[in-house]
């Protein structure tokens, strides 16, 4: 059902921060940023650089407000790892299939994530603590933010 | 530096039933299981089927003690997700990069890891409160675990 890691999700309390040290210890290279209201969360995207196309991203989270999941996550546990999310081919077909293997979920139906994908989560609470993200990805291109207008900052 | 995701880790109290788990619901291959003494842990790795080879990792980690790094982890904050590891080309450059950032270092030298691995810990105080590891892998084969006698159930 899984195709592999898309990402892992941490949570922090500034985005602009976090990003310039992901690029610049580790030399990730921003590909995406953009603020999803319905989630709460101002989010940057960031591959690993040498890894393949379409692989081994990091999503770092800053809430919008304290209310939103990001807000209380913070509040609760601090900066730090949030959720794992995994590639699917199919969304539909694999949220029915955690749906029948009984699994707990947070998101009945798909909704739209990050860079247009497709997106559910997984109840921690049946999958051993862990928010459990599945991606269905949009097609688009590998390349590094370069129009200002893409970017939230 | 980094070349990609190697693995998320992930704590569990019951390393047998958290495998099942990864095996039925989503489909991931025991690729490895062994006992770390020097780290206190019990651990196995899996990988998500149909990521490329050497990619993707899932490490599930059952403390052999309470007073071990994961069974402090699991009293604090229960089972969830415990660190993210990415793969390195030259460990030694590598930490010797992270030092020069200034992050703080767990390990000063790398250590021996899981499927005879050289890695290193990141302390997750100058890493926005995410436990990093830093992993050179050592060349072998992808199988699955066949032989008993790798295996510590």
């Amino acid at each position: 059902m899984l195709t592999r890691i898309d990402h892992v999700g941490i949570a922090c309390r500034d985005l602009g921060e976090a990003v310039t040290r992901y690029q610049s210890v580790f030399g990730l290279i921003l590909v995406n940023q953009e603020i999803n209201e319905e989630q709460g969360v101002k989010e940057a995207m960031l591959q690993v650089a040498d890894a393949p196309a379409g692989t081994s991203y990091v999503q770092l989270l800053e809430p919008l407000h304290p209310d939103t999941p990001v807000g209380r996550f913070l509040a609760k546990r601090g900066p730090g790892l949030h959720h794992v999310a995994y590639q699917v081919a199919d969304i539909d077909a694999a949220l029915a299939a955690c749906r029948a293997a009984g699994l707990r979920l947070i998101d009945e139906q798909p909704r739209v994530g990050i860079r247009r994908s497709r997106v559910a989560f997984l109840h921690p609470g049946s999958s051993g603590g862990v928010l459990t993200e599945i991606v269905q990805p949009a097609v688009h291109s590998e390349e590094p933010v370069a129009a200002a207008g893409r970017e939230v900052q």
